[in-house]
């Protein structure tokens, strides 16, 4: 198990250090929007507990965080019309990581449309507001 | 929400209808093989209740399901010496499900190798079963 670095992007937003679409926040997750997303809507959820990978979790995070999943999920079919949903959580570089807290993406998807790939490009700002906005309408009619 | 088929793959699987490598079985989970692996050493968790996709699930299934894939990525790094664990969860043909029971993947990683296309094609007997000894050894190690 390689350490846990505090200096990573979530940690800084967790801390308030850094700006972010939030758009769902309990006792121990947020969720926010991906900045970089490869579907519209595409959000993450994000364990407040510092760890560095899925592996190395507590399962009363896990259970907390994969409810949140479940919550953002469906809230974002409704909000998007998607016809269908696409979770992925990658672990360590070689399975996909790219920063070192644990998260899980939460993608929207339409049929037909393949997600977008990589490309280090954030979205515009209005846009991911406008996303932000719609999930959480759609959050707060789920009650 | 669509309605739950009681004839997919993995409901005859979980009735012994049907064959399957399986490495790890609780009250409420089962982890197998995957019979088209995308990475050596690639498994499935299951839930035992039944659901079309992650959005229908029980809270206290969604704990127990990835409890069980914690328990199965961490015994598959140790397994296939992997550098990552990628987890994927497909929900509807529009998000990538094939089987709609809800299916958790677990795919170790290796440095610089891209997961394999989706073929169609099943692995051979042997390798499935010789993949399914290594996972099997590392999750009685781990206790």
């Amino acid at each position: 198990m390689t350490s846990y670095d505090p200096n990573n992007v979530f940690a800084k937003i967790l801390r308030g250090e850094l700006p972010s679409q939030t758009v769902y926040e309990d006792e121990r997750t947020i969720a926010i929007m991906d900045i970089m997303p490869r579907a519209d809507g595409h959000a993450l959820v994000i364990p407040k507990a510092p760890s560095r990978t899925f592996l190395d979790m507590a399962p009363e995070d896990i259970a907390a965080v994969y409810r949140t999943v479940q919550t953002v999920a469906r809230a974002a079919k409704t909000a998007f019309a998607a016809d269908g949903i696409t979770i992925q959580q990658f672990n360590e570089a070689a399975g996909g990581q790219v920063v070192f807290h644990t998260h899980v993406h939460v993608l929207p998807r339409k049929a037909g449309v393949p997600l977008r790939p990589h490309t280090g490009e954030m979205a515009a700002k209005e846009v991911l507001e406008a996303h932000a906005a719609k999930l959480k309408d759609a959050l707060a009619k789920a009650g």
